[in-house]
């Protein structure tokens, strides 16, 4: 499995936790992870230099929901633009064809309203990359300044290249291991600078994405030969080995080659052009987004975008791949691709003197067959899979699948959770890029297709059935209706391999639990906690739920106590607390001896008793836990209340949760919901818990386990380094602060 | 006027727009402004170190929206706590005198809802400090970047000491000369560092602020004499020459001193403690803004604060100033603070592990009596105004001193307007500083007496009193009910004395105009313009009003044309197109021959017919100024309207506009409404303008005022750096994101 051998004797060797290929939004997601939990990560890229402009740019919700939860989600809310309706333009019905025309035949919102705190928005993927670039140093430095060292900054190493993987198969199982050794080769600035000139358009310089389309063709192996080549002018190599990698680097993955694994599926026959200009026009609806039919001419969807921008997606010619034949590249120029856009928007004049990008691809749409390497080597985004980039979802769902896969990674390198929980990513991040593929396949024909000249016409494409299209996508195209298949981490009925993409991921089914849907009807296991606003019980301030949650590692607990004047309702919570508080509880027994549990759980309760009745000292300690230093916790312990200045979130009824009952709710560290129940059955969230964490004080690991927790102490990254890290992050130190880089954004949305 | 003659002929001169003394908020504020129009400006402060801890912290609702409107409200509203509760907790009624207790006897609201779109918050001031420097650098940094380098980075140069002032009171009218002379003399870091022992406590060492109380001397003659006795080893000097200057240099203010000018007023009895700590406390309101009165120990304020801080302001002693007794500076320590607490929050109780800062003061309440010098230098903040710290007031009207100033000296300094504008600062801010003195003394008195026994105890407090004290101040201490009086910039009916603190502010009388106020019942002239929620007509995005409102230096004209679908508010509109877009309007009278008009006038409409039966088309081109660059401006005109996601603005109704008959609405450049009148009302906007605005075009100019014109074209500030200035900021290059910086936060407030 390797080009060459990587055990040139000559060569340094570095040892990290995570090696990540591709620093794209895949990668920059999973580094992002890293510099949270305090893991030793190095992120490398072959090419020289980042995006400046164009590339991927719409922002679905739930991408916003995780940047939130990153604490960068408002950098993204003031600088892009907010797209709010979608109008569809088409021929009119009694068009006269020597005349050809457009006119607005209806209006839909982008986003359908309730159903997040954001809404969709456009801002281009060099600022997005800076943003996670920003977060990434600001969190690695926090780390480093607690004083370990030892994680340090991570920083990206660009102009770095992999030459050469090797992967020892009989240490996979052995997590504190490094079974993965690269070799690396940094690159001279003339060879990671990829060889597209700008465009000149106007007098201007323009540069123009065609290097990274799917239509050029892979120039790593190019890279590979010509630094070859250079020979002792090229930089220097080294061996990284690693005890988990990840290969985010694009459709042309340098990493899926080396695992030899497959994207299956197909391209088809539409070319379509890309380009940024700010329009100089009299369409009435330019800063709108926009689907236009045109008679006979192609399509054009419109993306508004910020700084004055439009985007404009134009299908420009088909090619017959099935025959082999190639497109004409030399035909794909700027001056072709606006002219179409002409051609398609009569009797409406648009043209531009500003450029600022242009690209132009063919829609491919293939899923990898496999997502990971013995749960050691895995891949995300572009590398497994590809589709057509209208719908928004690429950079979205590239960045959600290091999402799901960084916190899984982090907590079995600190040996806080059995490495069962990665084989998740494969049946829950493989199961969407085939949802998304077939997907693709409607919409892309939906969209490249000429529009139906009348009901008889079946070839042509129906603009009731477009427009029921677009809006039936929304829950997919959002993220927001992403739905885990059950799993040991998703306690829910049913068979894991049909809910997922067929992977064995229940673990051990003596340890199994169910949850109790009906207690809280509207907060979906599978689905991520959707956000209503509660009050800070201590000082009344109104939080969108969500906002709570931040990205920093733990699991959460947050019990819904109903109306705790009523006696039965607070016999119960006290029960519970006590069996919290005992030595023996999945708090403490999960939980590093030296550490506090809320570095590991979060416990959150939400009571609907008035506000005024109550105070922090009615709930028992566990919910608010008492530190020597700063006294009780005064921020895990909401109230579903009116608010003097932002409504009332209704969160009970929005929930589905009675307050005569009431409901506890296990969400997962990335805002998924594990399991819900009754708030006092303390013995399933035990035995959930129990069904993958790893005991953490030597008294309560069992004899089966002690291996394992042995191999985690030996480690060398100390968990000491972790419970600073958390701490910080959970508010311990800095609570308030933490809390408040929330962003309110939409009132009462879900 | 000088201490020493400043004409060294050996010391280098330096010719600057506008010099600052005292680089606290209220100077910070001025430099902001100036940053914004590219004024060549230098700010100084004797103190080598910014504040890192305690002093300030209250931010009022209009401060945030002054914040807003300059971009960085949001990082103070992310940061901040917010204050949302006032408790207020008394002795009760049936209390055992042998045992002491406090109840809480009610809660009210801490921002009255509706206000406006943001709370009380409450921040260090090193904090606010840190967002005003980082604004100030990006901002004149975007100034030089514009190729011009002549106004260049404005930054703060600290250990610098004025020490000698003249002022050429013939050069005093001509708007072009220096008439101001100050001789600077830069610190070692040995002398500007104060010599304030940290204090130390549970073993911390702790920042106190006792170098800056009232309690302590002023210092500045130290410095003086220091760096003189220093000699050789004190650092250089030199010469500043300035048009302008303000004096922001606190209490002790140096400036006041060489103006000759005085404080009136009085010291009150009352000592206070003041201390930041991490609270460790069985008190279950530590989280909400508390006034505690005690039976007979003296009363505490609570103002929780961020990361887990909370203030103490804690009524010590009194002390008899009338027989010249002084405080015995040795009894005011931490310990003697929190035992007071102590005391007066009995049975509760609470101590601390970290200290943060602490001081000490006597309250004082005064008011300059002149704040300016011919208009030519000028005092803000507490310079000319000092008072109790309690109602969270004085960093805000210190701010919003100099936010009144800057956009009128800086408009005088570019020739846009005469500098009979100037007296308006004055008038208007003298006679805020009289209401505020007004107030304190009776909050005051409110807060530090004991409270009343009884009905008949009539010395002590009433409780029932001090809840409508707090009530009813609110409108003030928010800011958010300030209305200044009539004057050339606020066309409202009455005496201009008998509004304001006594100037004549009147001008021209032969172009004063009156408002029709009923055109707008609830845009009340005077006032700051309320902010509602209006969607952008292009694109559906809503937007809170204000946010619209930035501090750019421009003034805006904002037309609520009803609903143009209606006939005859349509032809309205479009003979009020005429007028605006013809050579002779104000719009372009004013407006320098090589600008747009958008630099100097901003024409924002708001019409209320339905979204979807509208385009920007059907506008006046007036309201979407060309460009032959960008096309269209799609920023300029919004409707009343439901969206999306954030709920009906209803704007007309709220503010009182009749959609039949419309308003027109003249906003100064900091936001106050000068007038409201008929939206066709041409005739009244060019009266209006012409009260003030200097002639541009050189065809324009009557004879009288060609001298003063042909000053500003000598002027070695060229206006062409201030159309790219103004160009940028308004939009015309980057319009969204200017735009896009705006925050929402509470939906649907004024």
């Amino acid at each position: 499995m390797s080009l060459t051998s990587p055990e040139r004797s000559d060569l340094e060797v570095d040892e990290v936790d995570v090696l990540i290929v591709g620093a794209g939004p895949a990668g920059l997601m999973m580094a992002n992870w890293m510099s949270r939990w305090g893991v030793r990560t190095r992120i490398v890229d072959k090419r020289g230099t980042k995006i400046y402009n164009g590339q991927a740019d719409g922002l679905q919700c739930r991408t916003l929901e995780i940047f939130d939860s990153f604490d960068f989600a408002h950098r993204v809310w003031r600088e892009s633009n907010h797209m709010l309706e979608i109008c569809l333009w088409n021929p009119p019905e009694d068009m006269d064809p020597a005349n050809p025309s457009i006119v607005r035949s209806d209006r839909i919102p982008d986003t359908i309203p309730g159903l997040s705190r954001f809404t969709e928005v456009v801002l281009h993927q060099g600022r997005i990359e800076r943003f996670f670039l920003d977060s990434i140093k600001e969190n690695s430095i926090r780390t480093s300044c607690n004083g370990t060292g030892l994680a340090g900054e991570i920083q990206v190493e660009r102009g770095v290249l992999p030459i050469s993987f090797s992967f020892d198969e009989s240490l996979a199982e052995d997590n504190a291991a490094y079974p993965i050794q690269v070799r690396l080769r940094h690159l001279t600035e003339e060879e990671s600078t990829p060889a597209h000139k700008a465009t000149s358009n106007n007098g201007q310089a323009v540069q123009n994405g065609l290097f990274r389309s799917n239509l050029a063709a892979d120039d790593t192996q190019d890279l590979i030969r010509q630094s070859g080549v250079l020979g002792a002018k090229a930089g220097r190599e080294e061996i990284v080995k690693a005890r988990y990698m990840l290969g985010a680097d694009g459709a042309h993955s340098w990493v899926r080659q080396q695992l030899g694994f497959k994207l299956e599926g197909d391209s088809t026959d539409y070319i379509w052009g890309v380009m940024d200009v700010i329009p100089i026009t009299d369409f009435p609806d330019i800063r709108m987004r926009c689907a236009v039919h045109s008679e006979s001419s192609g399509s054009v969807m419109i993306i508004p975008r910020e700084n004055k921008l439009v985007r404009l997606y134009i299908q420009l010619t088909t090619t017959n791949t099935a025959s082999g034949q190639k497109v004409d590249r030399s035909s794909l120029t700027p001056e072709a691709i606006i002219a179409s856009a002409q051609k398609i928007m009569r009797p409406y004049s648009i043209t531009y003197k500003y450029l600022d990008w242009w690209t132009a691809y063919q829609i491919g749409q293939r899923v990898g067959d496999k997502f990971s390497l013995n749960e050691r080597v895995f891949l995300a985004g572009d590398a497994v899979h590809t589709h057509s980039p209208k719908a928004g979802q690429g950079m979205n769902v590239s960045m959600q699948d290091a999402y799901n896969l960084g916190w899984k990674i982090a907590g079995c390198l600190k040996g806080r959770w059995d490495r069962s929980v990665l084989k998740t990513y494969q049946s829950e991040r493989r199961r969407i890029a085939q949802d998304l593929i077939s997907f693709d396949h409607r919409f892309s024909r939906l969209f490249s297709g000429r529009p139906a000249k009348n009901a008889m016409d079946k070839e042509g494409v129906n603009m009731e059935v477009f427009k029921k299209a677009f809006e039936e996508a929304h829950m997919f195209t959002t993220a927001i209706g992403i739905d885990y298949g059950a799993s040991l981490i998703v306690a829910k009925e049913g068979s894991a391999e049909k809910q997922g993409d067929g992977t064995d991921v229940i673990g051990d089914a003596s340890t199994r639990v169910f949850s109790k849907q009906d207690r809280a009807k509207d907060i979906k296991v599978g689905m991520r906690m959707p956000s209503l606003k509660v009050l800070n019980q201590s000082d009344a301030r109104p939080w969108h739920f969500q906002e709570l949650l931040k990205s920093n590692g733990t699991w959460r607990v947050v019990i819904f106590a109903g109306d705790i004047r009523n006696a039965d309702n607070k016999a119960r919570l006290d029960v519970l607390g006590q069996k919290l508080a005992s030595a023996e509880s999945f708090l403490n027994r999960y939980t590093p001896a030296n550490e506090k549990y809320d570095s590991v759980f979060e416990l959150l309760a939400v009571h609907s008793a008035p506000r005024r009745e109550i105070t922090i000292f009615d709930f028992p300690e566990p919910f608010r836990p008492w530190s020597d230093q700063d006294g009780w916790d005064y921020w895990k312990i909401f109230v579903d209340d009116e608010s003097y200045h932002e409504g009332h979130g209704q969160a009970y009824k929005n929930y589905g949760v009675d307050p005569s009952i009431g409901a506890a709710v296990i969400l997962r560290p990335d805002q998924y919901v594990s399991w819900v129940g009754d708030f006092d059955d303390y013995a399933a969230m035990d035995s959930f818990f129990s069904g993958f964490m790893l005991v953490q004080s030597p008294s309560h690991i069992p004899t089966t386990q002690r291996g394992q927790a042995k191999a985690f102490s030996d480690n060398k990254q100390p968990l000491f380094l972790l419970e600073q890290k958390l701490t910080y992050m959970n508010g311990s130190k800095n609570g308030v602060t933490a809390m408040q880089q929330g962003i309110s954004v939409v009132n009462g949305a879900l």
